[in-house]
């Protein structure tokens, strides 16, 4: 800590960027962990398991715990789930910790952590199940923020009955996050029927020409109707800038 | 013609492919005209003008009324078309050219041609405005092989009240030529509502990642309710094959 | 059945789109399965098994059985199939499960099913051996929708006396599915010689630039003979419009 | 409107989104204009001018006018504007028509239109000037929807000094739509810097390998700091879904 | 000429290599003319006018004139064409310079040259019309280099008969240069009816996905019969090492 | 073989083609094997072994010696290889397999086949180690035709000293095959020292931008020197065509 | 200044990046001229004209000479140049404007500007006359980075005696940029017969697939002899960091 | 070593490149190894172990160790390490080998060997863990080759703080590496920070579009402020060229 506040008093570091900086960064032998992300930019700091080992992900998991009483994992696998479940329970008694294999996440809470609460809806939707996966990196993200996390499965556009029999439902959402793959027309057709702000997420389903959901990518961003969209399966950027959306409406509407 | 018999006789030719080719190739300056096409696919040999000279197209459009009394051109210029008209005038009196700007076509009978007649109808759907073209291009290949051709325009799904406003028409249709651009979801919807054979005909429109039609081809070549697809633009070959399609029903119910 | 007819009555559901869903979603923990899909489409809503659980497709599959009276699962490993032989076995006494290897399907009729029967004869044609697994997918999915289906095999290009040689044959054809890798070349040379609608189906063979069947499926969209296209490997959806196509034409002859 | 009427009455339209429909779609022989877009969706319908000519975009226009007292051109040469101005000036006494020659758009309102305005904040940051045209369509539409509008330009990353420059300002936003061509690294530096949603919108610019905007929308998809994102160049998707964000937010601060 | 027997000399340059170069390179204001390139490899070095500007393009003619007796331009313009005739005309009595302009090839010898004759014949074979510029190029470097040039048109799968008609004529060749766009299936289909080297030219026609011959390329690449290709529109390499192949067999001929 | 005597005598077959077909086709379960193809187009049909079964690939390769007396297989693995010994040892007493680990072929030679012998020679050249197995497939195909073959290995142009060493033994082939991977630079720039034709046969080696042997094909069908390309490790294809070139000059030195 | 000054004060602007930006950003209504660049990075701002106007090229120009006394343009049209000239010429007497026709570069010097003058040379080097283009615009900014820069021409790989001839002139560089376009050979042959920091300047020469430069850069990044790249026709890139590196070795050298 | 001599006195291999050859080549049943590669070009030839064999991996490395006293091996699996190791230990007493896990490399010293020593400092940076495997790649070679090397990581720009937490460190160096996955904004951020060369070293991290290092390539060949780029992964070829660089400037030091 005294390094950075030297750097702030020598004019070496802003000190509009530094002050959140404060509470540091945790240096492990598998990386540091940016404790500060989340006072900086409102979105925690997700630890990516792609490409780690077991040990890696757990040094990893105990250091967010330690700077900042919760850890959020994304594309682990049971190995991965294995040993970070064995770090904390031997490190951080009382923590909780949730893995969700479908959506292939981890939150871990300390004991006496107390998760945001946010007054606003955000409504992760799917077309189909194999949507499933980054769509719950999505809700479990969101949830972690506080937002109010509603999720209406199976209602892609090859049988439109299905979306209508659910579009009041959908309407009350502050925001949207829409998983799908193969074509990846839903959030297209929702976006002309809906007035709120929505995400196309692209899921990597699909095969031949634009498959790996990348059909589903350019159609997303070629859409007739106006979306914003994040990269294929992207799930925790999906849900994260859902997130700062929905914080800024409970934000707005707490005032 | 008389190589062909011979090439006949010699066995170098299947009896069965030189049946219609007795009525002969015009091999003309700027290239040989296939009259025994349509005799042999069901298909014209449409002349496609990218590429060729006005003076070209008129010397192979003649070709083409020469032997077969009809001709049809497409992704036609006005340059391309006044050509055609002069040298069609000064040497078919009596033909009638008909120039479909939109379209970019051109259509030609010389007098007397009896057009064919079919008992089946072939609807073109376009999600907006701009898959104009090669919707016409579909449509003229259809009038021109004899179909009832119904035209269902700018009912894209950004609004999707529009294509429910216009669905029972749309399932009067024997077979279905479905126009879209951008991400090209149209047919994907319209493929979840009708019981007809549908070929999505993908439109060069957009611009940025998967612009000129590519998330479109992608987007219905993806497309979770199964559809039949042609080349971005392709309409010669929608509104060919929806022709042959066409033609096989209107056969069946005449028998 | 209630939502639905509720959803209806006030006037959020079109009726005409409704009509069809009467006979209900059957949702599963594996997902919801679109039992109206045949009515309003005519195409049986297919499970592909790519990325569920041998358990999840067994789920799936007996929601089909349950609604439709029959099932079909396309992409099957023999896992998958071990499953879904289980899972009917206990639950649906008389039903029968064929599975087909080579083409990875599974079909399933439930005691006292009876299949559709058409008057048409839709014609499946290979250019070589490994173009089999999709080929033999779009067979299944015909004959499950009432086709009568011919087979003619190994008739690729390369050696183009074996396309002579069983040329009368396919031109028996009411329709074709023209599967073919590599170059892609045979849909293009048999849409020369046949007059009835044409699909070419590009099969994921070769390596290098153009392999996993790109080259084969541009092939046949620049096709110089007009012809219909899939996506690579896409046996189903080709199968599924075959059969419309062959649908309207047996109607036809029965009016 | 007596159609959509009685297709509600018929149960064949959605009163929810037929609701919307009252107001109708004007028809003009350039094309349906979809007047009621902005209730259903919050969005009005932008004539995107690409590929039509002078007329039929006037044209267009008037129809807009006609039925929401305003319009909203994109991609506008100086022969649209001028075309435009002519119908405009005819048609609707008193009508403002704005033309951006930077951004491209033109607006219109007819005499005694109230636009919308919203208490929430967009801010609009360019990394360079060539990223003003795409930005400035972004403006344009984010001043039609009501928000304030900033704009802080040329803070492009490869003198940071620029951007710490101006950080404060940049943190007022309720939320930021960022352009950048080239690499396009500005949003994925700004979005660790801030907490509010932050819309990626990659520009046309460099040439080679990733030019014409590729490299920019890859590295903003891939951003190691979770962003959202539109196409390349299209600063209209940008503007529209940052407008609903905006009004989520001003909604939630009038309540 | 001093400067490479010095480095032959001083053992820098590989006397081998050396040998050929002893006639020297013309170096001019455009660049340096490599008149030993025939020597060397058998090929003469083409002046690819793509990118020169006309005077430039006249100049290296000129120094190529002056160094080989002759010289070859590619791609030429007939601005191209004016510039390079009159500074012929101007500095070499006698010479004759041969301008085709469906090939864009110019061919200048002067007086006295004596080009080379082959005992071997080369056959150009095209798809359709729109092949004939690079099918010509090649063709005017084979007249070139030697070769008896044989030209076969107008011979595309899509009407094979046209095809077997000249099938005898095309197997009298000793090398065959086959060139086709769109789909490029020609040099398959042919490839399994000759038993001399083929060599497959991809042409950039075509729209839409594998347009500008790509899928062509791909095709050729791809071909389930082996043969050679060059890049798409590169008449001038198929017709060199064509050219290379009748000088092999002329050789082995006249030994 | 009767109904092909049938389809001549009917002219469904051109004598000319029909001729080879007279040894006919072997059918097996695992497919047709083309025995004429040698005949029809001087290369023998290879059995490319991916994504066939071992016991398919048995099942091919007895067909090929029933039919041919020899068989050649490419893209063996041992379990193809261990399956076609057995079956051949089974069946076929006194045939010689000689399987070729590295080139990953298999030649199987029945007692008493006499293979061709051609009086013409064929360097097969390699830039580096990696380069070997597309290399020996080359070989071993030329091999298999008759020509004498010659390796130069290891003479990559990053230490062209290498290139030079070798160069006179290089340059006494009749024609080359010229393996290259990473950059593929090495038949540019031997084609600028050779004038006998040459084939580029580039080696799927490489990470990265241009890997798996995309910038080697790029650079050999864009290099500066002309030259002849096949597919990205096709060494079945380089061997076979210039195995047609071989034998095309040593039946002019026989003559 | 003040601003600046200001920020430094309050910890907002590190005091190290903030240093060089005293001399300040030159605000014009053409975008802000990066002053502090040189300082900052040892590479002036450059203005890159694509896509600027003649007079917002002038604007920027006057800027940079304003605040650095010189200013540096690529990609310059004649019209920029024009415009360019007449501003410097009104607001700067005895400035000095370069103008590089072929480069399509501007560089002014202001009166009594003292360019900077460094110990050591950089030798640009190219394959043939259609590299000159982004060679030369390399060389301008080593010449006004200070270092000695030396011209080797039209040493393409296809005759590869001319690289020889020059090699030991080459040998001579402290650096060395290497500009190549088609296949882009050159880089690699040469950095397996040097020793000093190589880089390689890709040309957007050629046509067909990886025509524009692409083939060079894969061949390039795929090269076998390590080597640095940078964009395709990316000159000032690679005179900008080669004029570092001649810096570095400069500084060391009068050390 | 008698061959090369004889050579260079018959004039076939030129002096200048000879000379270094003289040490050999050393040729071994796996390739040879080109031990005059580091007198020649400055760079060790490493042994690329992808599509080895452990064994073929041990014989190249012995062949290096006997002709230069070391060895560098690149992508090495454990597999190659044991094999390795065991060569070594038999063959040379005495001698070291370094195996490096994470950048998956071996070096190897022979007994007596000594290695070069620079006056020069590299540096080199990552953006975040999973750039550690290329990053140490660079490192090792640049260790290899004598440079003094600083190592700073996880600096990446999605939390700039610690960039600048750090940057008097980097701005010690004499050349930079910066290696960054995903978006690879590091290098660009930095290169407006720092003065001395810069080579961007792209990582392959990252999914979806633009993953597997496509979009850190794209962007750094893209960047806004010019820096030199390698290959995606390639730690070799960056770390060669730094060492390049770092032995002109120690050379100059030391002068």
């Amino acid at each position: 800590m005294r390094d950075i506040l030297d750097a702030v008093a020598a004019g070496e570091l802003p000190a509009a960027v530094a002050e959140a900086e404060l509470r540091g960064y945790a240096s492990t032998g598998a990386g540091r962990f940016d404790a500060a992300r989340t006072d900086r930019s409102g979105i925690p700091e997700a630890i990516l398991v792609d490409g780690k080992t077991p040990e890696e992900a757990a040094t990893m998991t105990a250091a967010a715990v330690e700077t900042t009483d919760s850890a959020l994992l994304t594309r682990v696998t049971p190995d991965h789930a294995e040993a970070c479940r064995a770090r904390i329970e031997g490190r951080f008694p009382g923590a909780e910790l949730a893995h969700d294999e479908r959506a292939r996440t981890i939150v871990v809470h300390a004991d006496g952590y107390e998760p945001p609460e946010l007054s606003a809806t955000a409504t992760v939707v799917t077309a189909g199940t194999s949507d499933a996966p980054p769509a719950g990196e999505a809700a479990v993200v969101l949830e972690e923020l506080g937002a109010t996390v509603d999720r209406i499965d199976d209602v892609g556009v090859a049988g439109i009955a299905r979306l209508f029999d659910r579009l009041e439902e959908i309407r009350e959402a502050d925001v949207l996050v829409v998983a799908a793959g193969r074509e990846g027309a839903l959030p297209t057709v929702l976006a002309g029927l809906v007035d709120v702000p929505l995400i196309g997420l692209p899921v990597s389903t699909g095969y031949g020409y634009g498959g790996s959901g990348e059909a589903a990518l350019a159609g997303m961003l070629q859409s007739c109707a106006p979306i914003l969209v994040v990269n294929i399966d992207a799930g925790f950027a999906a849900g994260a800038q859902a997130g700062l959306i929905a914080r800024s409406i409970s934000t707005a509407r707490r005032a």
